[in-house]
């Protein structure tokens, strides 16, 4: 459900009557049972669905008794209500309830308030499941972006672009495309760190110095090619060419990948053991309660995480 | 016309006949006849053109008679004849014989080759007409992006974002607006540095010790707004409520527009007493000779000068 005050339980409740979400996903809301009737009810959409709502089952976590629901509002009660969603939701996942969770959007500073000390949902989702290795990948059809950085400030980046992140982001990014996406010699584009992938070192020297090294050592791993300047590569159809891509750090694979997603990108994050997926946006809680919230992206990910939960079942072991 | 062993003879040629620019544009090609001949020659689209071809002038540029047409070839001779070929345009332009240039792809590697110790284009023409201040503004429809730094190692980037060069920034970009495109009160959008902007000093500093004081010295200037994460402010269609955008820095400014611009992005030169355009990619050295360089890019290119020229001339003063 994600942040209550958000507008995570409004495009839930625009899911759960979205035809090509019921075809394909038995979706089982987690949260207060509350806050979505209250959406529920308030969408024209959904009131008019009539008998097409299908019986769906909510996981009712429960609120503090003091939590009221006010959209737009960042309150402590409605980030421990999110959180304890989440950790509801990696159990059910654990226990095998569930082939698959997506999370709706949460505000850092409102779970930090709220006495959760992570980023976000992926680095508390990668604790609780106990898995060191996490790729941050962002899905849209069959562009594929993952980042060796992601949330860092733009000078620390280009001392955190070391053999061993890129390596890793390489390894987890086939491992992924194998697994989740049934490719079997996944084809990888790496980007370089620097404007024109560095021009032969004139422009930066970490492309030789690092990454082209890493990339030779991981032939066998995965069908690699680049490292190639990031500006043009999305914009040059260069991305239609293979199967995943790797971006050094958050601004130069999100912003091409945000262009070209059109609000309909997925947050699917690699090297879990559990299928996670999540929107591509934020809380909305300047929207929030209004109705004018795209349910786009959230639908998106409920079906990639399906096809990804369909694939990884469908395989031995 | 460019380097001659790229892709610029060739498409130029096929501007030359293209019927939109012949509409708009008396256009005078800058370079070595027996080289735009070949060109000419050789394309069927030109010569089925019959009498459509317009009786065009050369402005003849002697090459060294060494040398030789070689598509694809690196060659100090060549880069000679283009570094020639733009000087003499820069003349024209200043002597007011026409009313803007533009200018096909050379490489850095091979004018440097010729002795010309110079970063590129740019550099040259502002060195040429007496300006210190430019700004690198990629333009395609209403999509305007200028970047307060542009060809560093990233490395560098976070140092050289100053008070100063953002303000240079943003003041070249008002006063382009205004000259060259016509808005009395331009709407400029500033991105941040970081990722998220810095979400509020958690992923970086400089949005709130340098740009966002900045942007308040210069609210006389620009409706100004910002600083905004620049991984969303693209896809969500944010550039489309602004008249111009500025990026910190090359990739993140670039990859985007490229993204958006599919092809036909121009490269302006905002802040020359001349106009000068260019198309937004390089020699293609790779596929220089076989036909299969796409024009789009710079039929775009002359076609803004044009606009430019006549909204400049369209001033008084």
């Amino acid at each position: 459900m994600g942040d209550p005050n958000g507008i995570g339980p409004e495009i839930l409740a625009r899911c759960l009557v979205d035809e090509d979400v019921l075809r394909r996903v038995d979706l089982i809301p987690v949260g207060a049972p509350a806050v979505l009737a209250h959406y529920i009810g308030q969408d024209n959409a959904l009131s008019g669905a009539g008998d097409r709502v299908p019986a769906y089952q909510i996981e009712a976590v429960e609120a503090d008794p003091e939590f009221q629901l006010a959209p737009g509002r960042a309150d402590s009660r409605a980030g421990k209500l999110a959180m304890d969603s989440v950790a509801r939701a990696i159990t059910l996942c654990l226990e095998g309830r569930v082939d698959a969770m997506t999370t709706c959007p949460i505000s850092k500073e409102v779970i930090a308030r709220a006495g959760f000390d992570v980023p976000g949902h992926t680095e508390f989702i990668a604790e609780k499941t106990a898995s060191p290795d996490v790729l941050m990948m962002m899905v849209s059809g069959n562009l594929r972006v993952g980042l060796v950085t992601a949330h860092l400030p733009l000078r620390d980046v280009p001392s955190h672009i070391s053999e061993e992140r890129v390596a890793r982001a390489i390894r987890l990014m086939a491992a992924s495309l194998r697994s989740d996406f049934d490719m079997e010699r996944p084809r990888i584009a790496v980007l370089g760190l620097n404007p024109h992938a560095g021009d032969g070192g004139v422009l930066g020297s970490e492309e030789g110095a690092i990454i082209v090294p890493t990339m030779k050592r991981l032939t066998h791993v995965a069908e690699l090619s680049g490292p190639y300047p990031a500006d043009g590569f999305f914009g040059s159809g260069g991305w239609k060419r293979v199967d995943g891509v790797v971006a050094m750090y958050h601004d130069q694979g999100l912003g091409p990948f945000k262009a070209l997603s059109f609000g309909k990108g997925v947050n699917f994050s690699a090297g879990l053991p559990i299928v996670r997926t999540s929107p591509d946006h934020g809380t909305g809680f300047d929207i929030a309660g209004t109705g004018r919230a795209d349910a786009a992206s959230l639908k998106a990910a409920l079906l990639l995480a399906a096809d990804i939960a369909e694939r990884r079942k469908g395989r031995p072991g």
